[in-house]
């Protein structure tokens, strides 16, 4: 096999976890590694500290380079590291989501130009194969949906909120002391992270540059101890869903959001950090992939699968393989949120007054929303009753303007939440 | 895009599945397909007869076709055909897990001297991504073990046993029924099915040939209600698992049988026909993959899936990427199932004696198996005892020396089941 060099920007955790593992592969020659600190002490077995700088300039003008790993993350200076490199010649391997959610379109763009190839299997769902599966082996398929766990950090505070009864604020603090959540939750809570890799999995999966400006969502800072109970109490539990779907009329409707998932649906038992993509299309039919979305190992398993690809196919040939170029030509037809349609979980608090029940009904079939199930479980110390709805299948601005009708309304006293719903 | 020449061998619910699904792909030109009744009526549109030939010669040998896709399934012909096209320079594409199964070498050795690959996706769990995945971006791993639910009739039998209350054959006369199993249901619930597709994916997964004759093997027949129902009041589901393990002394420990899967574990959370496949490999850990196993739809997805990759390979380079290509140089070293560790479920049938819980115990120990819980409840009508012992992980050949003794003692009636237990 011919040899191939390799140059690393970043080497925290997952470029470690890189390094280390690639120390198998005999034909991949690591020639450089940018870094923060050149001094930092690095716990690695005979490591020639020599291959480090901190000028990653180095790296993506270096004319012996072939592959550049990118494992840093953010934009800055990652987006003209790799502008850089592309520009060069050079063939990219990145984990950075936020990266290319906001910016591939011009990378894609420049690598089309440069006959360079951008794989990126370790940015969606860390060691699932999702990516590339969906570029090859999949490829025959017309995907019209995914519905996807793909933060591991949220998945983990709502499950030990669930097991535990823990509000939010107290499964966070958990995670955050067991390294499950940074110190800034924001990503990850506000549901950034996930949106980044929707909008990676749902372009390729459509074939449409899908746009993250347009992507509604929703993170899970709001859920409380008491939706998690009445969520279980109806048969669901709540997990924080990044969606795509094709709909018929080419439109496309990519979402973050929590929702309700029916105990019975398999993405309802993905469990703490773990991440699970459910994609459906014709012909495949239904699949469900589950597994580390994070972690240093799990990355760096995608990280070098990309690369012992890549460099199989550039011994082969001095082009690329169609299924490792993207194309991102068509802009999708995003959908606002207020025109989907979905199964509604609303939680009202009403005043103790004989006509909540009735005016929650007649508002909610003037704003053609049909109710599937409604619970009212006794009257609290306040003086008000929690009254759960669930309603068929309905379009979210209906629903909006129910809200609003209801809140003017005296024996409505609040709007607790409003959770969609995955049956 | 390069034009691409195929035939196809058997044109049953498959075949015409792939041939609908091709319809979509215009560099793809089905030239010929195989059929065993020529004149038999096909509902296809717009569909041109005059492709059709009952002599599967025909395609094996015709110059202008470059990939055979077969999915008629057995040994013969099917083997002789395959052989005749790979000798004529053509690549395969097949769903012919028998076929891979026992015949898989002598293919591999002969299209690696032609220079032509043989793809086989759809051999393994249908439409679920596996063969290519573990080939390409999971690549970078060391695979050390597969427990997998690999057969759609079998889970579909005992997912219906468990949901109400039958017999394994009211189970499976439903299956029957409902077209989920065969007249002759053997090669499903026998677990010959299973065998061949372990035998495959072990094979990729550990870079060693697992020989199909040395893969244990027993079925779902002597599966009872009352096994089902003790599993569930322990906290299991049983499930029919086609295992392979890479122990740490390099051999390998591949096997079909039923098994007690712990609640909580994805597998037994995969109900009727669907199959799951558990793959743990450093770095990526845990990954699990579910879905439809069988159906034309979903092999079609798999099988036009291998061709368009192909198809893309072959315009890029004339040589077959590295990937592609299988190796079976080294054979794995297979252990006997007396040589494997396990959990065990025992149900043992005893006289209403005080003296069965002492004698089990007892002789238990004297062949090193610690007992992890035992479970009795009351006496049944005939003055017998149903006792049913989970042991911790002991020796198989240990297991059924401490069963022969069992019935040695005259407190012991009857060994109902022995299964093996994953937690």
């Amino acid at each position: 096999m011919k040899s191939v060099n390799v140059g690393i920007i970043g080497f925290g955790t997952v470029g470690t976890g890189v390094y280390k593992v690639l120390q198998q592969f005999g034909n991949i020659n690591i020639k450089k590694i940018a870094v923060k600190n050149i001094h930092k002490k690095r716990e690695i077995e005979n490591f020639n500290s020599s291959i480090l700088t901190a000028n990653a300039d180095e790296i993506v003008t270096d004319p012996d380079i072939d592959i550049v790993i990118e494992v840093a993350g953010g934009i800055d200076p990652a987006f003209d590291l790799l502008e850089t490199a592309i520009d060069n010649g050079k063939h990219i391997i990145t984990a950075n989501k936020e990266l290319l959610a906001k910016k591939g379109s011009e990378l894609f763009k420049l690598a089309k130009e440069k006959n360079t190839v951008i794989l990126y299997e370790a940015a969606v769902a860390g060691g699932i194969p999702i990516i590339m599966p969906v570029k090859t082996i999949l490829s025959a398929n017309r995907i019209t949906k995914i519905a996807a766990i793909l933060n591991g950090t949220t998945n983990y505070i709502l499950t030990k909120m669930a097991e535990n009864n823990l509000s939010y604020e107290e499964a966070l603090k958990q995670a955050q002391e067991l390294g499950y959540a940074e110190t800034d939750p924001t990503g990850d809570v506000e549901g950034f992270d996930a949106s980044y890799k929707i909008s990676i999995l749902s372009t390729i999966s459509f074939n449409k540059k899908v746009s993250i400006d347009k992507i509604y969502r929703e993170g899970i800072t709001k859920i409380t101890a008491q939706d998690i109970k009445s969520a279980k109490e109806l048969g669901y539990r709540i997990k924080l869903i990044a969606l795509g779907q094709m709909l018929d009329n080419g439109k496309i409707d990519v979402r973050v959001h929590p929702m309700l998932v029916a105990k019975k649906h398999l993405l309802a038992k993905v469990d703490n950090a773990t991440n699970s993509i459910m994609l459906k299309g014709y012909p495949v039919g239904e699949i469900v992939l589950t597994g580390p979305g994070a972690g240093a190992e799990p990355t760096a398993s995608s990280v070098v699968g990309d690369l012992l690809v890549l460099a199989s196919e550039l011994e082969a040939s001095d082009k690329p393989l169609p299924q490792s170029i993207c194309h991102h030509n068509e802009i999708a037809d995003q959908i606002e949120i207020g025109d989907t349609y979905n199964e509604y979980y609303i939680a009202i608090n009403a005043g103790n007054n004989p006509g909540a029940i009735g005016i929650i009904g007649t508002i909610c079939g003037n704003n053609n929303i049909n109710i599937s199930t409604i619970m009212q479980k006794g009257i609290k110390e306040d003086n008000t009753a929690e009254i759960i709805v669930i309603t068929e299948r309905s379009k979210e601005s209906d629903v909006q303007n129910a809200l609003k009708e209801l809140l003017k309304s005296d024996c409505i006293k609040n709007i607790d939440n409003l959770l969609r719903v995955m049956n």
